[in-house]
């Protein structure tokens, strides 16, 4: 039983990390159908606190118990399941060790005043939950960025010291950035810099666009010739910005949640461009179980096939 | 084998300091070509937090992986590496020994909506990282500025205790500069000065220009006939604010990115007013190696000769 | 050897603080030309944060090298120093001992956007740098006058607990007050009185002129005939407000910098008025060092003949 | 005022220690008669905790009261008084400034049941009675001596840290030691050196006899000739034990408590022998006021001429 | 500059560590005339504290003076001084940064009633001294044996998160030995192991004879022909215990401090067994500077050659 080289190549990557921190990405990396590929599908559910318990669960009623998301991403050979502390609290104990846990700690709301999201969880209920990592989100571009970064600081010095990952949603919005700017290829490619600067052990961002946002960067993108045409181009530019490939990057299902095939189409192209994977939560939990299931095959299929 | 007189010079004027703080100033001063010189060129790379990855590392593409920076460092014989958290953990491990680092501790971006920093680290991080200095920036002039210098008394007080030392990057911006204010002479020394006063063990500055900002300023510079027409005039003044030398004083590289020679007739000057060195890094890490290790042999060459 | 009864007297005023205090204002007492009168002269030099350093330093170079001022106040036989963080660091090692210091624990500047004050060192920095006393200013008057005396009541906490003494400048200023009134006898006064009732030990206040500023205060001082023609009558008001002269209540040198025989009569007023002291920087050391030490000699002579 | 070579040298040994710490020792070395010698005579009073009230009082009942202590080291112009917390508690308010105090930390008494001492006092406690060091006996050869040890470490860690001197009795006694071996030449020399280890600014040591006790000392005393005949020549040893004089090393003043004669030429001997000073206690409170004064002047007569 | 391949083979044998611990243990190895070489020469003065200063220092009186084992162990190109806190606060502001020095943390004495040792030093005095590695020693066989491993744990742990490297003096003695079981192979390669199995990075034990001590180890050395004829065959059974050489081990210079050929022939065993180096204290300084100088360049060829 050699021990797969592309998760030795990966857990490499992390060389100053603890031991601790490295057995639990290798727990991600070693979990589902795509254990051992250096690939990864993660089950995120945090839609509840983001818009609402009936605009997220109502399609699928059975949605509305936690253990569901917990039984869906075993189910479906996921490599670990993220969600905020209630979630996780009403599932723990049941799916004790059959999937990897990322606990949420911060959490945005949809009756929120500022582009701000509450911490909602600690380290020390990770570890009473058995959780694998910690998951935070940034707002880069919000008047709360800074705020935001310290609050990251500081979750992910005691993180790292219990021995946990630390996951970061790098979302950027604010006043400097229009709705485009928001997705734009220099903007999310930044956002994924900063959550790599910041210590992350695994970054999320969402699929780029080729359009681009910030008037000193649109100069480089064109004088360096930055191929943006296609998504795996993108992608593969997004990865780059990640320490050249040496932080494992995973992206967000996009906007297409009512379109399969241009879902699968985009995350075709995202495998292609060197991802790591998918994060990927609203577009499975809302359709019945088994078109879930099978859309979930589908794209474990595709990173299985991107190794 | 003698301890070479001018590092003895210089580690006597940190007379209140602990001796672990002054072993690593000692560590920063015996690195690299110009060990033992007291001059000292530190390698920075936070350009991708503060202006983006692609504007940082897109025109040298190598620069994207965080060890490149460890190895052009150490490959071109300077006294430090500087970077934030992530790009340290990056490669601490692999390069551990090889070259001092400073842990910049706090972090601006492009898309801030604040003349603020984040604080993106800690002295613990340092420690575990086996850092020899923590790095820090503050806005004199900002909104921000008290902030900041709260924040750096805090941090700077843990590193002392722990045996660091403190490097203050000083960068006036605010309302109450314009553009040409900001590398105005009399507001450049003040800035040296403060940081100085804030107990920074080494000081970060621009270049100074001859421009004077601050009205009541203006009076005593001309009333005192204090020098000014040439960059060594200049950087004489700053140093002089910095404790009459008995501070550590480095120099960025200024505005004159895309003209080697006339960024090296600015270093020459700034070598020339009695500067303890530069910190050097976008003119660096963006052109090919190769000639960022030329690039780098003529700064050096610089301060050897002027020591 | 019979301990002076004019320090016992002072000492005795101070009664509900532990012995540590005690000491630490002793030491003051006791040091130098006016040792055991009864009255103080002490050296600040803060003006480089204030007001950067060429227009606090330019006048006499010599006074840009911290070890200046220690040597000067110990050779002048004044009472106490009084320096930010950096400028003690920069000598407190070789002076130790020479003379009592006073940390000041937050600065202004020049080119700040608020009436505020940055917190730059604390009470651990003030033992481990074997000082006698921190001090604090307040701006009564200003947006940030309440958070400035929270962050001195949790200071001066600490400090007394330590066995410190706190030197508190309470400087008025803010949309309340002209230029006329920041230096009116009732707000003078007033001033005072507040740094009294937040516990300070020493109070440093500007001579008052006969302007008065607020308008309710103006019926009393006029029906109760509080006589303000003279420097000395003034004094003795701020004095009695000063909790009836049972607390060190010490005075800037005033706006006559260049008229040395002006600023001596101010002092002689302001001791005759029964002020404790002087505290007097930019007028002693922006001129050369023999001329300080003239006017220094000749400062410490009216309040030695005051006693 | 130049300050005193003599005491700039012995500072300078203390090379690792904080403003602070070095402040307090300068105290101890400018005060009262041998101000600016290098010499020290400090007056101890815990006899009353090792011996009982009346054995140590009854003789002179005026020294029953706290302040009288105190005074007369005043008086005597004596360099320091060292007392258990309550001895301190009820003089320091009224003495304060007027004499460096040392609080002892531990304190045996004859009703003990083991080699041992009870901690009494606290760092915090020095801090608010205002004393310049602190002090603690450690028993080399009890069974209770790693147990001090590790209690002085802590302690001493804290003082440090908050610019306290400390100040280490170090008497050897315990099941390895007969009652000549505890003054034996080879012993104290042990016990003086432990204490330099242990980090002790100031070692207290009883003064040496000519005798030897552990037998594979024996033979290098023998071998390397060490001369030990006189006084001043075991002194002389003990101070090189010291790390060759680079540590404060004072001396009790012997068993000759009722013949003044034998303890004023003890003391010559130990002041020929190089000792920083004596610390001295019975032989000066238990005889009459007028009979203390006069010997402690003989005393500081000695150590004036020894400088 | 290529970093040494043998330097990089022995810090990736420490995995689990932190860059900043594995930053200290290279600078270690990278010190000196051994400087890349993988092997060390460190020199140990705590024999002040175990045999008293005389029978340390009297042969060489010189050595009396802490400064002289720094200035000895810097010129005689050694890798590390490791000593007890008041030998490294004589010397450590004066020699910052110029050789890695080792905290020596317990310490035991001639006078002690137990096998055991003294805490005299923290993890917190090892960063203000600017320790590269902390040292303790524990005795396995004594009753203490278990105290001292439980005092290593906690002080290990925290050296651990501070960066530094942990060394351990392992001296097996106790009721369970008499004198020649205490440096038998089987207990000495017990020693060893144990040091291991406690997370030291360094081990130090002293060169085994040919005896073995425990009666069921003796069988299984016979049963299984492990060769210990030679000391060299010696030295390789205990680095084979010592993680089958993935520790650093290091030998004592034995008993033979009165015949150089006899001791430079031992270290040539040890060092022909794959030993990584010396630890070497009295066999050096009790000797005139010059021989030392001498005998210390023949023990550093030995392990040059052995490279």
């Amino acid at each position: 039983m050699t021990f797969p080289h592309k998760v030795r190549k990966i857990l490499d990557c992390y060389e100053s990390d603890t031991p601790g921190t490295k057995a639990n990405l290798c727990r991600i990396l070693m979990q589902g159908h795509l254990a051992g590929t250096g690939k990864v599908v993660i089950l995120p559910v945090d839609q509840g606190f983001e818009h609402g318990p009936a605009r997220s669960f109502a399609p699928n009623p059975a949605a509305y118990d936690p253990r569901y998301h917990f039984q869906l991403a075993i189910d479906a050979g996921l490599s670990a399941y993220a969600a905020p502390l209630g979630m996780l609290e009403a599932g723990a104990a049941h799916f004790a060790g059959q999937i990897p846990t990322i606990l949420k700690l911060n959490s945005s709301n949809s009756l929120a005043t500022e582009q701000d999201q509450a911490v909602t969880g600690s380290v020390a209920d990770a570890l009473r939950l058995g959780c694998s990592a910690v998951g935070f989100t940034i707002y880069p571009g919000s008047e709360y960025a800074f705020k935001q970064m310290d609050e990251l600081r500081s979750l992910a010095e005691d993180a790292k010291a219990a021995g946990l990952a630390v996951v970061v949603w790098s979302y950027p919005r604010g006043p400097m950035l229009d709705k485009a700017g928001e997705t734009a290829l220099d903007i999310c490619a930044y956002a994924a810099h900063m959550a790599a600067l910041l210590g992350a052990h695994i970054i999320k961002v969402k699929p780029p666009t080729a359009h681009l946002s910030l008037p000193a960067a649109v100069k480089v993108y064109e004088e360096q010739n930055i191929p943006r045409a296609t998504m795996a181009e993108r992608v593969r530019h997004v990865v780059q910005c990640c320490f050249d490939g040496r932080r494992i990057v995973v992206f967000s299902g996009g906007e297409n949640k009512n379109d399969t095939a241009a879902l699968l189409e985009d995350i075709q192209g995202i495998a292609d461009g060197g991802a790591n994977g998918a994060i990927i939560g609203r577009n499975t939990f809302q359709r019945p179980r088994a078109e879930a299931m099978d859309l979930l095959a589908r794209i474990v299929d595709i990173y299985r096939k991107a190794e």
